[in-house]
């Protein structure tokens, strides 16, 4: 399926879907195990504990028909080369971030996260209800995958660094760890943007290779012990709102699943997706306690800072917007995300206003 | 189980949970057929949207081995009745909102939702993550239930007056439809408070039994016509910031599945969580926009009226302390809300803040 095609037949445009299998498939039968490759080492908090959520869910609710092999990141390829790996079949499935391929297609940006966009809860209203989904789908079959959003960081903190930032100058020569649209940002900004495998953070910021470091949050960053190498965390950030991680198998692998086994993988993946959201939200308010504890200074970035993000966000933004692919999933987004935001400032933002109000009182 | 052996075998408390089955179970086997009883009508939005969600996933994942036959309220059993219902092996499950169930035990409050209390995704944290789920299915087996989340509403409004609300003397004597504690708090302020199934409401704001009503949330209030008879909105709520649904089995039906069926049924709650909490939040922004394009004026409720309802809602929280699993609970409950949303204020928060400045620069 081309790219013109996707156009025609996508979801948004009416047209039945190009997936569809009309013959009978032929299902594979008995146990099977199904490897699957991840871009984390075992053990990485949030991160890892998606992955190893959904497959236990998976093997569970099959009793056993499907049971998961994970290959972490190095082990069977690479952190950022599992999606070659499962599109081509050396693998069965990944888990991991779709914005690690955004030289793959610029649009996979849109089901991690980009700047400016859309928190965890937001996500969830444009994915499931407003057309994300079938976009996610229709964008990865175009390389022979079926990927499933599986996992999410929430709000991910602008960062560690090695000095405070007063004001955009500062970033200016900057060597910093960010991937995704976000780096894409920083770069414009002036920072030399490197994307840094999770696995290999702590060893550049310890060894003075980059100055700072985005990695998921207070609680995984804590594991990763960067609270050794720089004390200044910058505790909001304009980069990745609400991060979803995401499962993606084979296409052919996919087919050969009976249909109460795709189900089980796609409802599994949902599930992960609130049962991790709420593992970022229970944990990252205690672990953030323990780095001020332990001598880690919270940051905000000041509003003229803010501004450039967002100037330079723009910027990226509209640089994609030639590619008839990325511009419809892109409007399909931010139209999502402009009826749900409305509603949050007059709903949950007045509460959330209104209980804080009350417990100071 | 009683409530003293509640204390000492809490998931809380360290010891093992005293629901853990010794005795190889004995298995029903082939398809089956089991009875789920709900608290509305067929076609309520949000509220059967989550029944019917989850009944289909559990359906499709077992392959039909387990069919969810669904009666909805007053087919079977009563909306308010579904409870007692499953209890006593009548249906062999509910899908509701626990805090119908508070002449049960008052602590079904926190799984719903409690007056200045969590939103959906600080839920998410307690609940999977922070021991609420635990606590859930300890005080449900006192009544020989197995629950587990399934939906969310997100932020419930303040709901529809047939007048303004200038100050919280306009609450005196004020018949509004208000469940849970949310219409304890109403009650102390002085308004009579009445407890209406969802189907009921409509028909009792027409014919003017009462002066006002909450029930879900712009889109599941369109639906219901409320507009046609009150055009006053307040769109943001003290009592239910992100009402959970459950669905709850009897125990003894629970204990007759498979290991493999009762994990598809925990992850297809999971799921519907998820999902569910995203359909709310996908079509309320939009349904708002149409009921003030319809005449609905939208309000917030003054600063002098949220005062008092923190005050009544304080008293009310205080008066159920006397039990000691109601207490338990509630420390539970409030530790995790007092970690999350500190971390809420300087992460998301700072975040949202930032984002409308950008968007309104």
């Amino acid at each position: 399926m081309d790219r013109r095609s996707f156009l025609r037949t996508s979801a948004l445009g009416g047209a039945a879907a190009a997936t569809t299998t009309l013959a009978a498939p032929a299902y594979a039968q008995g146990n099977r195990t199904l490897t699957m490759v991840t871009s984390v080492p075992d053990g990485f908090a949030i991160f890892d504990d998606a992955a190893n959520y959904a497959a236990r869910a998976i093997t569970e609710m099959t009793d056993g028909q499907l049971t998961i092999n994970k290959m972490p990141a190095g082990s069977l390829v690479g952190a950022f080369e599992v999606f070659d790996a499962v599109s081509a079949g050396q693998a069965d499935l990944y888990h991991s971030a779709e914005y690690y391929f955004l030289n793959q297609h610029p649009a996979f940006a849109f089901f991690t996260a980009v700047p400016f966009g859309m928190t965890g809860v937001e996500l969830l209203a444009w994915y499931y209800h407003q057309g994300g989904m079938a976009l996610h789908h229709e964008l990865a079959s175009l390389f022979n995958l079926k990927p499933f959003l599986c996992g999410n960081t929430a709000m991910q903190p602008g960062g560690w660094f090695n000095r405070e930032i007063t004001s955009a100058e500062d970033l200016q020569g900057l060597r910093f760890r960010m991937p995704g649209q976000g780096g894409q940002v920083l770069g414009r900004l002036g920072a030399s943007v490197q994307n840094i495998p999770g696995g290999e953070i702590y060893q550049a910021l310890a060894s003075g290779q980059i100055d700072g470091a985005e990695w998921i949050g207070p609680f995984a960053d804590e594991r990763l012990g960067f609270q050794e190498v720089t004390q200044i965390y910058y505790t909001a950030g304009f980069h990745e709102p609400g991060s979803a991680l995401a499962l993606s198998m084979n296409l052919d692998v996919w087919e050969s699943l009976t249909p109460a086994q795709q189900k089980i993988v796609e409802i599994a993946c949902e599930a992960t997706h609130a049962n991790n959201l709420g593992m970022s939200w229970a944990e990252n308010g205690a672990a953030l306690a323990r780095l001020q504890a332990s001598g880690v200074q919270a940051r905000e970035f000041p509003d003229d800072v803010w501004d450039a993000f967002g100037r330079a966000a723009a910027e990226v933004r509209a640089e994609n917007m030639g590619d008839p692919i990325y511009a419809q999933i892109a409007e399909s987004y931010f139209g999502s995300m402009g009826s749900t935001s409305a509603w949050w400032e007059i709903g949950d933002g007045e509460y959330i206003r209104q209980r804080n109000r009350a417990n100071a009182g």
